[in-house]
């Protein structure tokens, strides 16, 4: 057999950078007004705190800038969304991220729908999620569209294969279906009510895993030659894919980290800057 | 092994459409400003015809008016904006459904996408889709919608369920898969890329028939106790499923005719119903 391909995140992301900055380069020479992406960061889960600094150190790598709102742990529903509204109202901001998860006593999706279609570059709204569904231009969630330049990357077909994708949440596991369904392939929506998990993996032409739960998938489940894409992210550096000996299965895989992390970051960006160009991101065919 | 059950969809939609009439002979006794839909049939597809035909009589037998708009097959796609736009203003106008299939000149997304969401009964937009993904209130597509009423009416557990839904249609086989999976069912979709597909429909606890093909799922892929449910309407008077064999094997079988065609009138008056009322259709949980 074939050994299998790393398929390298890290390396992919930075020549998604790469272009983007010299794009800027180009377009935006005197570096005034540039491509700004607005990051609301409620709470202090230290998790939540470490990803908008990567997102604020990626903007900069860029050429973009970024404006960082802060709000103390107790913020209301109400309080978050005049924060959104200020930023949709505010021409210098292209792109606002929520960074998702909230405290429990915000009501999250109507904060992210609060998010101007126009300005939802990380792809979270309801609205986004119908557009995406019709297969219409659109801003994608961030992580499943990032999985899906991997493939396209290292040119893996999609179009008739078995996925099998793992969590069902609703900027994660539910676009990534849809997506993988809009590429042809035929998609089974696995989560925590599924019976029989291991059965339906081992069917899998390619594993998403996208559940939060460290090494979840075993590696005993993989079928020989499976594409393994990990979009978890769990404590103690692993996926949610037992990878270290499910990679000697498959055809490709996604290392954690330095595989959908990164790329997840690229996109932001990506759709930051199409926005700054008042585009979308193409339709998914 | 237990004698299937045949989900009777013409009774639960005279049951509905019942429903319906005496909630409005009490509220609306009158008869003054009746909830009113506007059908909208573009082209001669008899077919089509037929189904307009049934829907305003449908409405005349429950207390509601129809408002029949009937357009040329040579329409363009910014006359039926306009023709749809006049709708959307018309304060008496509570639904509006533009029938399916338009003639081919026609960009009938952005057709649908201009109903008003508060005017969507028969649940087309990406504006219902999105909020239906999401699990919100929203009207739903007609037809899995009264799919799903059917499997509540007859107590027909789905949660844990393997559910292999065939057909991937904006307005059909896609909705269906994510309300499913908002029931918490494991849901493949499948379609005309799909390899392999008697293999997945043998694992299915849920068949869901939703291609538009004569009898193009066989009774010999179908495992023992499965619920078959089947959308389909073809020529002949026959379903998507060879349902003549099928039921056989099956626990519970929708007829065809008699099945989910009832009940997909029976849904589209609910949702104009509640648009009269001001109000959606619940979340699906």
């Amino acid at each position: 057999m074939k050994s299998p391909t790393l398929l390298d995140g890290k390396a992919i992301s930075e020549k998604i950078r790469n272009g983007i900055a010299s794009e800027l380069k180009k377009t935006n020479a005197d570096g005034n007004n540039p491509p700004t992406l607005a990051t609301i960061l409620v709470g202090n889960n230290p998790a939540s705190e470490t990803y908008v600094n990567m997102k604020v150190k990626a903007c900069a790598s860029v050429g973009m800038l970024s404006k960082y709102v802060r709000l103390p742990e107790e913020t209301t529903t109400e309080e978050l969304l005049s924060e959104i509204n200020k930023l949709n109202a505010d021409k210098s901001v292209h792109g606002i991220l929520l960074q998702h998860p909230v405290p429990h006593q915000i009501d999250e999706r109507r904060c992210f729908d609060a998010i101007l279609p126009e300005k939802d570059v990380d792809g979270v709204t309801t609205h986004s999620f119908g557009k995406l569904s019709m297969g219409s231009e659109a801003y994608f969630p961030c992580t499943p569209y990032g999985m899906i330049l991997l493939l396209k990357e290292y040119g893996i077909e999609v179009a008739g294969k078995h996925a099998v994708v793992v969590g069902r949440s609703p900027i994660l596991g539910k676009p990534m279906a849809i997506m993988l369904t809009n590429l042809d392939a035929t998609v089974t929506l696995c989560h925590s009510k599924t019976k029989d998990l291991p059965e339906l993996v081992k069917q899998a032409d390619i594993v998403v895993g996208a559940v939060g739960k460290p090494e979840f998938i075993k590696s005993e489940w993989i079928k020989e030659g499976a594409v393994l894409l990990d979009a978890g992210y769990n404590v103690g550096n692993v996926g949610d894919i037992e990878i270290s000996k499910a990679k000697d299965k498959s055809s490709y895989f996604t290392p954690v980290p330095g595989g959908v992390g990164p790329m997840t970051i690229a996109v932001l960006l990506l759709q930051t800057l199409y926005s700054y160009q008042g585009k979308f991101s193409p339709p998914l065919k």
